[in-house]
């Protein structure tokens, strides 16, 4: 499907996504850049790339498919590094969590050939980083979220719905904007929790104690808050006006616990508590909506 | 090592309790009760009981271990229920996630007969409730806490520690105070989280929306949130002034993240985060505390 994949960013998100298309046999060569040359090398010395290009530039030349996998807050300046080598028939995409300003950092990086750039956000990832951690599986039966700006060719487009669908992965569209709101309530949100959640424990006397006592909850709960701190700080950063709005979604349920909790109000505490188990208890991972809507 | 396993309450705590004793060869015979006759119908049918008992006082009855393993509200009523054949040999344990209540209960309840309860916690769970769930290995490889009253007999005590670590657990021993204050920062407060973070979704006009989005993070962070509402209604009341206290930790921790991202301040938010992502990847659950101490 591909002659060469140009990756610049060979993490767990461009490594996985490598060894994907490689065993799918969609693509016949991968060139890699990593901004640190141990990491490049790395990829290469575990197969997941098959050249190392020594900068983002040189990763592109040739490439007819192009995947950008760096922190989103490096979006702007990676595009812009290979600008000069993109050619309208290259598709162009990266796997950012937040989508606005990777569509704004395209607009100003590409100009005249956004028509190549498909803003992908595949809704998988791990709590560990590293091209170590790549795996080929990490996107299969996985959620991919495109979206398109105004300018992006149709072609380029069902292409990259295409590649997604072909590595086994649920592909659907929204605008940027919807999909910042949406990811920061079931996405950003959560993860925010999990570093206070941590923060809020580790910040007392008896941190060491508690921890030691925390079971399988706790494991489960706090799992997404050993996330890597660079790429959070600027998702939080990059979406700060859902997220701080989703956490005023969570804190308003938050008091109708704690007043339920504080008044000793049984009834209001089960009714609070039956809501969040039966939604919970009901919802599945990546089933269909009941209604399609204009999220 | 004991000859009649008296159950209260066949759900999936005590349908585990009995299913594991007797895989381990430690009971010979189980006699259940439980409030609904269904579930001690089914309980029998499904081998985790042997007898059914028509009531709490009857399944006591010739028993040499009781497990009650009730919402820990219903301890105090089950207790007065059996005291007429609790014997000085009888050993007799609860499962609650609280302590502080139920030892105050067993005082009222069983006044003399007191030193034969031994209060137990075991860190184990599932998201589902009801002998249909139970499982042999629930308790496997968890920790139990032990919180004796001042009159619990020691030879009890060490009976109950022997049981435990028969079924592959780690026992360890806490004042029911310090085992509530403790619980309420690594189990009872996630909880209310998760709880909160499903209320504060579902309060949203586009919940079914942002619910097919949710991927594999937001399924881990809110798994606990299925939890049966009432026994976490018991236990939030139970433990009301400390899991306040912790809540309020909970929320200074939010807060910093929350000025950090309004004030777009990338490099505290990237040491908070640091600070929570280090400690998350350095936990293990179960790991040895790093120094014995008065918790």
């Amino acid at each position: 499907m591909f002659e060469q994949l140009g990756l610049i960013g060979c993490g767990l998100m461009g490594g996985s996504f490598a060894r994907a298309l490689k065993r799918a046999g969609l693509v016949n060569r991968v060139v890699g850049y990593s901004k640190s040359p141990s990491t490049t090398e790395r990829a290469r010395q575990l197969g997941v790339i098959d050249v190392e290009a020594p900068s983002a530039l040189l990763a592109v030349a040739g490439a007819d498919i192009v995947l950008v996998a760096v922190p989103v807050a490096a979006t702007e300046a990676t595009l812009k590094a290979i600008k000069h080598l993109v050619t309208p028939q290259m598709l162009i995409m990266d796997v950012g969590s937040t989508k606005a300003d990777v569509v704004q950092a395209a607009r100003t990086a590409l100009r005249d050939q956004i028509g190549s750039f498909v803003p992908a956000h595949p809704i998988a990832g791990r709590e560990v980083s590293g091209v170590e951690h790549s795996d080929p599986d990490l996107y299969t039966g996985k959620q991919v979220i495109l979206t398109p700006t105004e300018r992006t060719l149709t072609a380029h487009l069902d292409r990259a719905e295409e590649l997604w669908t072909a590595l086994g992965c649920r592909v659907s569209r929204m605008s940027p904007e919807a999909h910042d709101a949406a990811f920061a309530a079931v996405s950003h949100l959560p993860h925010m929790l999990a570093f206070a959640m941590m923060n809020g424990l580790t910040q007392q006397e008896r941190a060491d104690e508690l921890l030691s006592l925390a079971g399988p909850g706790f494991r489960d709960f706090t799992r997404i808050a050993a996330s890597d701190p660079k790429m959070w700080r600027d998702v939080l950063l990059a979406n700060r006006d859902e997220v701080l709005a989703q956490s005023r979604h969570f804190q308003a349920a938050l008091h109708q616990l704690e007043h339920a909790i504080q008044g000793n109000d049984d009834q209001a505490l089960e009714d609070l508590i039956t809501l969040a188990s039966h939604t919970r208890a009901n919802w599945r991972m990546g089933a269909q909506r009941k209604r399609k809507d204009d999220l």
